[in-house]
């Protein structure tokens, strides 16, 4: 038996019954809910867990890149939604290909972006489906007017390659909400993509159904209401430092990073052995880089490449040179792809590693 | 013959002229001030550029990892400083089979550190070289009062397999300097190197020789002071946007990341498809996480995973969507950790594909 204390370190643990407990959570309440769920993989970019979501009812994946979606692809998920924009001939090389081996989705917030994608569907033969994206308040891609949304649906029409099924939008601005405001928030989005939706579907001259939207706190409120048909958050089999400060259970964080002190310069600091290549460079002035497990007011306030600087805070605790302790980082996403593997945990046992297979799939 | 134009994005560039423009200015200016010069490889992870940088007449390399240090003495480097703490059983066990294999460096900053070192080599039966970590005021590790540099010579005394050098210390708190306050910034750590070699010397009972400093913006004006002996610079192989606003010409920038416009929501945003994941989590409200090559004034101000939101600010320049446009990213040291590859280019030509054969070694 290999326990957490032999690992060496910095090393990614994920507690198998924490990771179980969400995954299962959250597929339930898209279950009960009547909605899609289709959960965001680059958390973990692992095929195990993607497995794991499957299981527990999921109705597909949602990866980033054409080259995460190869991964899973080649693993035998069948049902994939890259929810970003293809540009570029490589990109829609790829995709016509990957559309043969699975049922693919892709977004489009532009007529650039939809006709380059419709042509090559065309002439590979294959069908894509898509959805329009909406930006609700992010700011960042999506059709921020009726008209642009109108224009893609119109263009469409005329081709028979591309399958339009709806909208959909990634509601990051929910990480800057608080609890009370996220019921509001998510009904103004929702309100936001239906009337696109609409208005697509009048252009389109077909039923549109879908309204997808995805982020792992606003997943609770989102699958109250009535029009939204799928949810894609991802975050929620990890969680990490900033989903607490959102309200999150520490109790549900299945993400640590195993980090040894290798300093202690003062009795308020330690130094550890991880710094932003092995927790990532997020981080905020909220949670800085994340906190100690079991000691949430110890938090990593700044990190160079290798050196976590832990201040200890108002806490009595006073970890000594040479001890190993778990740093739940600031974003588990970014966390995970500065790995190669997830040491897979339960109490202090080590029961698998298992391969971070997407990693540093960027393209 | 491949073209930038060919490839899929993102990626990283590295222009080979500049590149080795850097690589010789620097080795000349420490042979010049008759330093020995030991460069950082973690900014570059790759053995063809250290191969470069011995080429061009380094001593040796200095890495942060034990883990780094086993890919470069495999390579067959033969002098490799880890300017790191070692701490625990593994690391421990890793380097002294090191140490068989190159004449291997280490640094200490307390007794607690250095006497499991002490003792692993004798074991071993193995010499390991040691520095010991001064913190001149960057505010990480490293030893701050005199008393504890005297208990680790005093140690060292007792033990005949660590041979102790001298000092040495990571500067960082140059890149919080202006170009004017450099100089006296520079003649501060180094008395404070000084006394602290001194104080060891006599503790140890042999001279101590070695007063090794370390980093970029602080290397031309360390290079005049006499008592340094030792430069161990690492980004200025590549250079970046923080080494741009610290005063570097942007024509010594070799590093850039390819990336593509993937949406247009605005007349002043551009958004690209090269997020934290590509560019890393690295960047400050000085210069945002990179800016555009040729056009400076447009800045990535904020990154998602996949995204980077390019500001166009003040320029009349309006790249078209499915334009390639390269980034000069925040912190190339911790961009180089996101890829595999790096695409050696000269103009418009792409000459080589080396491996980032270090990339994501943590341990």
């Amino acid at each position: 038996m290999l326990y957490i204390a032999d690992l060496d370190t910095p090393c990614v643990l994920v507690d198998l019954d924490v990771l179980k407990a969400n995954i299962e959570e959250m597929a339930t309440l898209s279950m009960q809910a009547g909605k899609r769920f289709r959960p965001h993989v680059k958390t973990h970019k692992c095929i195990e867990i993607a497995t794991m979501q499957h299981d527990a009812g999921a109705d597909g994946i949602t990866v980033a890149k054409a080259s995460e979606a190869e991964v899973f692809a080649a693993a035998g998920f069948s049902d994939i939604f890259i929810a970003n924009l293809i540009v570029g001939q490589p990109k829609l090389d790829h995709i016509v290909r990957l559309a043969e081996t699975c049922r693919l989705t892709v977004g489009l917030d532009s007529v650039a972006v939809a006709e380059p994608i419709a042509r090559a569907a065309e002439a590979r033969g294959v069908v894509i489906q898509a959805l329009i994206e909406v930006d609700t308040g992010h700011g960042r891609t999506g059709v921020r007017t009726v008209e642009e949304a109108v224009r893609i649906a119109t263009l469409l029409r005329t081709y028979g390659h591309v399958s339009l099924q709806g909208v959909y939008t990634h509601e990051g601005h929910a990480y800057r909400a608080s609890r009370e405001q996220l019921p509001e928030l998510c009904r103004n989005v929702v309100r936001n993509l239906s009337a696109m939706r609409e208005a697509a579907e009048r252009a389109y001259g077909e039923p549109l159904l879908a309204v997808s939207v995805g982020s792992t706190p606003s997943t609770q409120a989102m699958s109250t209401i009535a029009e939204v048909t799928e949810l894609r958050p991802g975050n929620y089999v990890f969680r990490d430092a900033t989903q607490v400060r959102l309200g999150s259970p520490v109790e549900r964080c299945a993400l640590t990073v195993l980090t040894t002190v290798i300093a202690r310069p003062s009795s308020t600091e330690a130094v550890l052995d991880a710094g932003s290549k092995a927790l990532s460079g997020d981080g905020d002035c909220l949670c800085g880089h994340g906190f100690a497990l079991g000691h949430p007011e110890a938090r990593v306030d700044w990190c160079s490449e290798e050196h976590g600087h832990l201040h200890l805070g108002t806490s009595n605790w006073r970890p000594a040179l040479g001890q190993k302790i778990r740093i739940v980082p600031a974003h588990a996403c970014t966390c995970v792809n500065m790995h190669s593997w997830l040491w897979i945990v339960r109490g202090d046992e080590v029961l698998a590693r298992w391969p971070v297979s997407a990693r540093g799939r960027l393209l």
